[in-house]
């Protein structure tokens, strides 16, 4: 979102496998202890760097402080902006992230999560698939909040085995958001590394920052 | 949300055991085949009837139909009531899901996922409890949104055991809220009895239809 306004930002890498986001001044920033989360040094009322979290939060937050940049004006467009960006921040990002922690993280072996978890992740992008034979982008005719946030998890698709042959209205619109500029630009930071192994071999410490006590405890 | 905001409206029960939810028609009005979904008739345009699905969407189509109802005004506000909306809708809503699926409905004897949910259910409910120790509601002064969003989720966690007694903001938050006549009217209509049994029994039926095959396939 960043990159497609073209708003002048600075990148700061957390790394989560040593624990960067268990800090307790991280949690000024964001109080859940989860990235992605940005800090405005130039908020409209002039006041206070202002933090916000969620990425969905951020997407709105942007839009609207970018005279609604990348949502539609109309109120039955913006709806559907609306409608399939929370499509995304409470069903495909949360049961694609599932998908991800019991066929790539968690121990082997467990055929009911790997089972649910990947017949939810294969609903959802059936219902993505009607939706984009439908329309060119998700809240319609145009690019928008929904596609940005929901774009990053279908392109992570492959690392649970999910290829997107069997989706070709899905594979039409993730070619074209590819080619985007301010997308290449996005693109150029994330950790491809991350989706290239099936199971990634993690040390008990990064386990434990990620998944464990570590993460519960940062939280008390 | 209806209820608060005092709109005329009609109530559709929808029996998800009997797999209501499955049918080609509801998938007109929310094309991810799941619950709640609205439909207006009296749209801002005057134009045909326009169907809202995913509930913070819903929240977000009445707020701004109803002169930004329940949402703050200022910029700052505005933005922490998408945020603490978002991370509802985003974590504790579907992360108590889980919890609600693999502690309620599940097959039993599941130790990891039981485990993950139940932890990550706790650790929602402690970033909840710091959020409610600053503020009166969750974004700030005013009841918002995000309030509304969250407060059923809270109200059943004891269905997955966790009493609120750890939580001393959250039980005066959560009493604060269940006196508002809104509030009371509203959940006249919930489904007390899905709460009050820990493993509720379902036919093979009523599971396929929640969880199982009739729910997948319904959306291809």
């Amino acid at each position: 979102m960043l990159a497609e306004l073209d708003v002048p930002h600075r990148l700061i890498p957390y790394d989560m496998l040593a624990g960067d986001h268990l800090t307790k001044a991280f949690r000024q920033i964001n109080p859940n202890g989860r990235l992605p989360a940005i800090v405005d040094h130039a908020p409209a009322d002039g006041g206070a760097p202002f933090p916000v979290f969620e990425s969905g939060a951020i997407l709105l937050y942007l839009s609207e402080k970018h005279g609604g940049a990348l949502m539609p004006e109309d109120t039955r467009g913006r709806s559907l902006a609306q409608q399939w960006l929370m499509w995304q921040m409470a069903g495909f990002g949360p049961m694609h992230g599932q998908a991800h922690h019991f066929i790539r993280y968690a121990p082997e072996g467990q055929e009911h999560p790997v089972t649910r978890y990947r017949n939810e992740a294969i609903r959802l992008l059936n219902v993505l698939e009607r939706r984009l034979q439908e329309t060119p982008y998700m809240a319609g005719e145009d690019y928008s909040v929904a596609d940005i946030a929901t774009w990053p998890w279908v392109r992570a698709a492959r690392a649970i085995q999910l290829p997107l042959e069997p989706y070709p209205a899905i594979q039409r619109w993730s070619a074209e958001i590819g080619k985007r500029p301010g997308v290449q630009r996005g693109t150029e930071v994330s950790n491809e590394r991350n989706l290239s192994s099936l199971r990634p071999q993690l040390t008990k410490e990064a386990w434990s920052n990620l998944f464990g006590e570590n993460m519960l405890k940062s939280g008390q």
